[in-house]
C-alpha cells in the first residue's frame, strides 16, 4: 500500500533528497503536498514530476506567478503560511516531512500533529524552540516524531525495540566542522568560504555555518533533550571527524548501541519515510577494511562557545533556546551576506542572551512573539 | 517477580560470572540447578551460597562425594548426563544458561528446548555441530535462544526491533588474538604461555587457544549462520583489535547498528538473563574521550587457516563442522598438555576434513557418533 506524504519545503536540500528517495521507491509512495519557498522553477518541475494535490509558496506573488505557469494542471497552489499549513493537515496525508528551514516550520508543524499526521522532522527549530510542547502533544495525539538528522536517526534506529527507561545517556557525535583544532584567534580570520566547505557533509549553506560554530551540535543537543526526554547530564557530545558513527546510545547495563554509515541523508530520510520498516536501497555501503580508524575527542567549547551557549540556553529553559535559535539565524544570514565576521556570531549571541527579558514561555504564540522581538533586537544592534 | 533459573557449568568461566550477576540481582533470579565437572569444592560453595533444588556432576563418583559433603542440605545431587538433563528441564524453569564447554552441551539443551525452556546459549558446540536441528526445534517450541558470545549478544541486541529479513549482512569483529600480524614460520614457534595470554579478554583455556588460531572467530560464522539465520555470503569478518564494537548488523538500507562497551562477558551475560529487559547495573562504562580509536583490518586467512578451514566446513554443510569442530577440541587439548605444536591445530583439522567418510546428518545421534568418530581418529593419529 502507498503510503502518501507531504514536504515542506520540497524545494531545500533535505526536500530535494527526500524526492530522491520517493523516486527510487515509486510504488512505495505517493506526493500529496509539496512547498517552496524562493525557487519555483524547481518547484515547479517537481509538480510537474509528482503531481501532488496541493503545492504552497510562502511568497504570495511567486505563487500567483506559479499559479500561472502551471496553467490548467491539476493541482491547486496555495500561498502563505495557510498554504503550508493546508499541506501540513491534508486529510489524505499519513506523514508530514517538515523540511523547511527556520521557525516557519513551527506551526505547520503543530497542526499537522493536531490533524493525527505523524512527523518526519528535519527542521531543528520546531524541537529547539517549543520542544516540550511539540511533544506534549505529539504524545497527547498519539503521533510520532522521527527524527531525520543523521545524529537524531542514529539514535532513534538504535532505541527501536527498547524502551526509553533503559536509557542511561545518548552520545551525540560531532564532526567538528571544517575548523576544528583551531584556535580563537584563527577562527577570527576564517572566510566565508572556508566556512561553507564542510569535510563530510553535503549540506545547505545555514546548517554548513552552524556546523562550523558548533552551534548545530548545540541545537541538536536541545532537540535531543526533548525528543528522548533525557535530562541535561544525559547527553554527551563527542567529536568523531570521521562521521562514520552517527551517534550512539548507552544504556543502562552500560552497553552501547550506535549506528553508522557512509555520510548520506538519504539514509536517514528513508528511514524516517519507510519507519516502522527499512527497505532496500543502493546506497553506498560501509567497507570496514578501507575505513581503517575511527577516532575520538572531547570537543572545544572554549573556542567553540556556540555549543556552551546551546547547553547554558537548555539548562536555563524557558524563552532561552528561541532567543538562541532566532538570535543565530539572524547572525548567520548577516554572516552569509558578509556583513559580519565569524566570531561575531557567537560573540553576538552571548549578548543577546544576557539580555534576554523574557524567562517563560506558555504557548507557540509566546515563542513566535519571543522570536521577533529577538530578531528585531539583533538586527537592530548590528545595524547601530 | 523472579525468573527461576539453572545453570549447566556454573563452575567454568561463564558459569561464574553469570552467578556474579545473579549476586548483583538477588530480588530478580532463582537458581534452581546448577551442574559443574571437576570442581566439586567450588560447587559445593556455590550450593550453599544459592541453594538450588538440583545438582548434577558428570562424573559419577564426584556427584557421590559432593553429595556426602553436603550431607542433610536440601540440594538432591544426580550424576552424568540424566542429571544435567534433569537440570536442563526442570519443570520451574523459565531459561537455562547452557555454560558448559564442549559437546556435553548438545543433548541437554535439546532437551530443554523441547520442555519449552528458553535457552541463553554460551556453549559453542551446539550450534556449530547441530545448528539446524537445534533451531529448527527452538522454531517448533517457540522457544528463544538467546547469545552469550559477546559477538552473537551484540548482534542480538543491534536485532532487537528489527526484522531478520531486515539484514542485509552482519560484521563480526574479531580482535586479532595474541598473535595478530604473525606469520607462518613466527607462529610455528610460539609457546602456550603466549597463547593464553589474550590481549582483551581473561578467558578459559580452551577459548584463549581458538582466539589465537582464529578458530574461535570460524565457529562463531558458523553459530551465525544458524543463529541468525545467514547465507554465507551475508557473514564478514573485520580485525577490530580495540575489542571495543562486539559486532554490527548491515540493514538492506544500508544503515549499520553496532554494540560497543568495555570487554566483560558480565554485560552479555545480563543481556540474556533479564531479556527482553534491561537492567542497571554498576559496570565499568565506556569513556570516548579516553578510547581515542578504533581501528579496523581484514582477517589474515593464509597464515591462520583455522578460520578458512571454519568457513569451508560450513560451505560444505552436513557432518563438516562437526568434524572441524571435534579435531579442534582432541587438538587443543593435546596443545595445552603441550604434546602438539600450535601450527599442529590447524594442520592437522585440515588432514583430518580431507579424510571425513561421512557427509549428511539427520539427527542429534549421528552428529554425537561423527564426534566420537572424529576424537578416535584424531587421537589415533597424533599417537601414531
Amino acid at each position: 500500500m502507498m503510503k502518501k506524504i507531504s514536504i515542506l519545503g520540497s524545494t531545500g536540500s533535505i526536500g530535494r533528497q527526500t524526492l530522491d528517495v520517493v523516486r527510487a521507491n515509486r510504488e512505495a509512495f505517493c506526493i500529496m503536498g509539496l512547498s517552496g519557498n524562493h525557487n519555483i522553477d524547481l518547484l515547479e518541475a517537481q509538480i510537474k514530476e509528482f503531481q501532488p494535490k496541493i503545492a504552497a509558496v510562502m511568497d504570495h506573488e511567486k505563487a500567483l506567478e506559479l499559479s500561472k505557469r502551471l496553467g490548467k494542471c491539476s493541482t491547486e497552489v496555495l500561498a502563505g503560511m495557510e498554504g503550508l499549513i493546508a499541506i501540513a493537515t491534508m486529510e489524505e496525508i499519513e506523514l508530514l516531512m517538515t523540511a523547511v528551514v527556520g521557525m516557519v516550520g513551527l506551526l505547520p508543524t503543530i497542526k499537522a500533529i493536531q490533524s493525527k499526521k505523524n512527523i518526519a522532522l528535519a527542521n531543528k527549530e520546531t524541537l529547539v524552540t517549543a520542544g516540550e510542547i511539540v511533544m506534549e502533544e505529539a504524545r497527547r495525539n498519539q503521533v510520532k516524531i522521527i527524527p531525520v538528522d543523521s545524529e537524531h536517526s542514529a539514535i532513534f534506529q538504535c532505541l527501536k525495540g527498547y524502551n526509553l527507561k533503559e536509557v542511561n545517556r545518548i552520545i551525540l557525535t560531532a564532526s567538528g566542522g571544517p575548523f576544528r583544532g583551531f584556535q580563537r584567534n584563527q577562527l577570527e580570520k576564517v572566510t566565508l568560504e572556508e566556512t561553507l566547505k564542510h569535510p563530510k557533509w553535503n549540506m545547505g549553506k545555514k546548517i554548513s555555518v552552524d556546523s562550523a560554530t558548533l552551534m548545530n551540535k548545540g541545537l541538536e543537543v536541545i532537540e535531543a533533550k526533548w525528543l528522548f526526554d533525557l535530562e541535561q547530564h544525559q547527553i554527551e557530545v563527542v567529536v568523531h571527524p570521521q562521521s562514520i558513527i552517527h551517534s550512539m546510545v548507552e544504556f543502562i547495563d552500560s552497553s552501547i548501541l550506535a549506528q553508522l554509515g557512509c555520510p548520506d541523508m538519504r539514509v536517514p530520510i528513508q528511514f524516517a519515510l519507510t519507519y516502522p520498516n527499512r527497505v532496500e536501497n543502493q546506497l553506498q555501503r560501509l567497507n570496514f577494511s578501507e575505513l581503517r580508524e575511527l577516532t575520538f575527542e572531547k570537543p572545544d567549547m572554549e573556542n567553540f562557545t556556540c555549543l556552551k551557549l546551546a547547553i547554558e540556553a537548555m539548562n536555563q529553559g524557558g524563552s532561552y533556546p528561541t532567543v538562541l535559535n532566532a538570535a543565530n539565524e539572524v547572525l548567520v544570514d548577516r554572516f552569509l551576506q558578509r556583513k559580519i565576521g565569524f566570531m561575531d556570531i557567537p560573540n553576538e549571541i552571548e549578548s543577546v542572551l544576557e539580555n534576554n527579558p523574557f524567562k517563560k514561555v506558555e504557548d507557540i504564540n509566546e515563542i513566535i512573539v519571543i522570536d521577533q522581538w529577538t530578531r528585531d533586537f539583533v538586527n537592530n544592534r548590528i545595524s547601530s
